[in-house]
């Protein structure tokens, strides 16, 4: 009997844990299977149908055709910063100053530095789950451990338990990792709830990564979900990553900020630093035409994900085949396909059976495994033949 | 007595330590001392005169016109990786095929997944110093240690000793950090010294980070520097971090790329998920066009720093109060002041006086501390004006 290795093998397996046992993308593996497939609807990560409005790309050629393509400041342009403080100021009804706002290059590389700012080797983070894997990745190859928390699932509305999150907490933990409105799910905490995450937050001594990317797509006719900026102090351990991808279509773009402490400052700038390196210039230019003159675009926005998520909350339920509940907030439908508990299976099932791409529960950690994630952020013709087509594939 | 605790040093001392200690640029902190200084010449960063040629800007602008906004490949658009391919294979004269290149979001965010890849906490790098800062602070976050091997310095000249290098190496080692071209030294290795620095880590089993960014700049009217494609298989532990920033004066727009044996593709592709998740579409366009239409460019952006090294290298030796020699690759001249053994007090006083923005050695590690680094890649006129500043300067 002999062994044989795979070319490569060896070259792998010298290379460090952190980095070879980074998982795959569970949406990734989805999506490469079906990315040429022809007619396919693809609803499976997160970003809508339309391109970046001409007006922030215009804010880009200009800049470009200004000669700015040399390196700026590793913090962002102030001009940025200050734009980010107006836009909190008016969407938080409470004073913000620039320097709380550190550009990035996405609210991914946001995540990654506000990881690497508190957790390393020995530390843990607690995360209610299903969540966007990317937390727990980071966490992952920064050596530290991503604990969790499965939150309870409740005739496909899901809630979190509060006792089970501060149960989770130990003394090698450095932070709740918080994402309200939540991707996959949907769930949006109260106030109350924010609140009462703060005061266990400080209880421990532990630090806060909150991700409200999603605050403005919420189904109540507010203008915003609830925010820690509701009940924290601007000195509390609260790191918020953010990113223009969502509100205002640049997901192309890859340009976020952090919001902290002012005092860390000069730690977030050296990580920058280290990392990317500074965002363009022409990308900051049209991140300030999307945060100047974006306001009837992100309106436009939110408009066609409620039109979209009564067209696919419905539309599923009509198939009799479903549970699920409507989300509070986010642009993303969480389902689960009765008799159906193999969601990775099954999205590559309906890529080849409905030609809609979806993004299997098994990518979201515990407590995901058996639904689909579907972005409900587009036109509604598509999601009205969306409906139609997986009518057909789970009626068969 | 009372302890006073400035505000905000209890959430500093709250982060991990890595980040914490994380170095300052010492580069930046002088461009920080004299970024709104009239007048100044700014030779302190790694960064030519010339904005981004106009035909880059434009496949840009058409990517976005077209509406290239949404996410993408995270390994690079086929298209970008097919281009590398096809310039790698012309400059180097071997086959190379397109999946051995990842697009990164900079050649920074290229060192910092090579030595990910590689590298955590227990791990050594080795590193010839004077040397690019960012490598030993990339290290250092990743939980690594930098090993600094002082070159040797001769006359101005700095060389490699083999031996100490070699002596450098304990179990622990993961990689030589080689840079050659270097920044700051210009030193360049010799085909032969590349055929015994990659014996050096195939004897020890260990992995080569190899910076040839300045590849191109060369004084001896060879078209490129020996690189490790001269002497290395395609399967040998050798990953090239790379960038568009220097040979298309791209500093600007954060794109760069890996080259690597093809095995360790989708630990590569996470990594990239994971930090940034992918390059925007519309710069990938415009990096194509760097690659397919650049050569001109180059040619005369060489051609320039020929200029420059002869103008600086020549003036700053008629001061009689330097040590140098012309670098014999990249677009750096590295010189130390007679008498003058404190770089950085150096540096800030040439802002103040000569209105000169230098970067100092210090930030370069072991055997960098009494020099200075001036980048030459610009305008002729400029650099005549800044050898008669200094000179004056340097008088006094």
């Amino acid at each position: 009997m002999t062994t044989t290795t795979l070319p490569g093998a060896s070259l792998i397996a010298d290379l460090r844990p952190e980095a070879r046992n980074a998982p795959e993308s569970g949406i990734v593996e989805v999506v490469n299977h079906g990315r040429l497939k022809q007619g396919l609807i693809p609803l499976w990560v997160g970003e809508g149908d339309l391109p970046t409005p001409d007006f922030i790309a215009r804010a880009a050629n200009k800049s470009l055709a200004d000669g700015e393509t040399f390196y700026t400041w590793q913090r962002g342009i102030p001009e940025l910063r200050e734009a980010l403080a107006r836009y909190h100021t008016a969407l938080y009804g409470q004073p913000f100053s620039s320097d709380r706002f550190f550009v990035t290059g996405s609210g991914m590389q946001s995540v990654q530095i506000a990881v690497r700012l508190i957790a390393g080797p020995g530390d843990e983070l607690v995360i209610p789950t299903p969540a966007w894997p990317n937390f727990a990745a980071a966490i992952g190859i920064a050596g530290a451990k991503a604990v969790c928390v499965p939150m309870d699932l409740e005739h496909g509305r899901f809630k979190l338990d509060l006792d089970k999150l501060a149960a989770a907490i130990t003394p090698r933990t450095r932070a709740l990792v918080i994402n309200s409105p939540a991707n996959p799910t949907g769930w949006t905490a109260t106030k109350a709830e924010m609140g009462a995450l703060l005061a266990l937050a400080r209880k421990h001594g532990i630090w806060i990564i909150a991700d409200e990317i999603y605050a403005r797509f919420v189904y109540d006719g507010s203008p915003r979900a609830a925010s820690f900026h509701d009940v924290m102090e601007p000195e509390d351990r609260v790191l918020f990553v953010q990113t223009f991808s969502k509100n205002w279509a640049m997901t192309g773009w890859r340009v976020g900020w952090i919001e902290a402490p002012p005092a860390l400052g000069q730690v977030i700038e050296n990580l920058i630093q280290y990392s990317t390196s500074g965002s363009p210039v022409f990308v900051q230019r049209a991140a300030i035409a999307a945060l100047e003159e974006g306001e009837p675009f992100v309106a436009q926005q939110i408009a066609r994900a409620a039109e979209g998520r009564k067209i696919i909350s419905e539309g599923l339920l009509a198939t009799n085949r479903v549970s699920l509940a409507a989300p509070d907030g986010a642009f993303y439908q969480f389902f689960s396909v009765d008799g159906r508990s193999d969601s990775r299976a099954l999205a590559i099932e309906l890529v080849d059976k409905a030609n809609v791409g979806l993004a299997p529960g098994t990518a979201f950690g515990p407590g995901g495994e058996t639904g689909l994630r579907l972005c409900f952020a587009r036109k509604a013709s598509d999601l009205v033949e969306v409906v139609a087509r997986l009518q057909k594939a789970l009626a068969t």
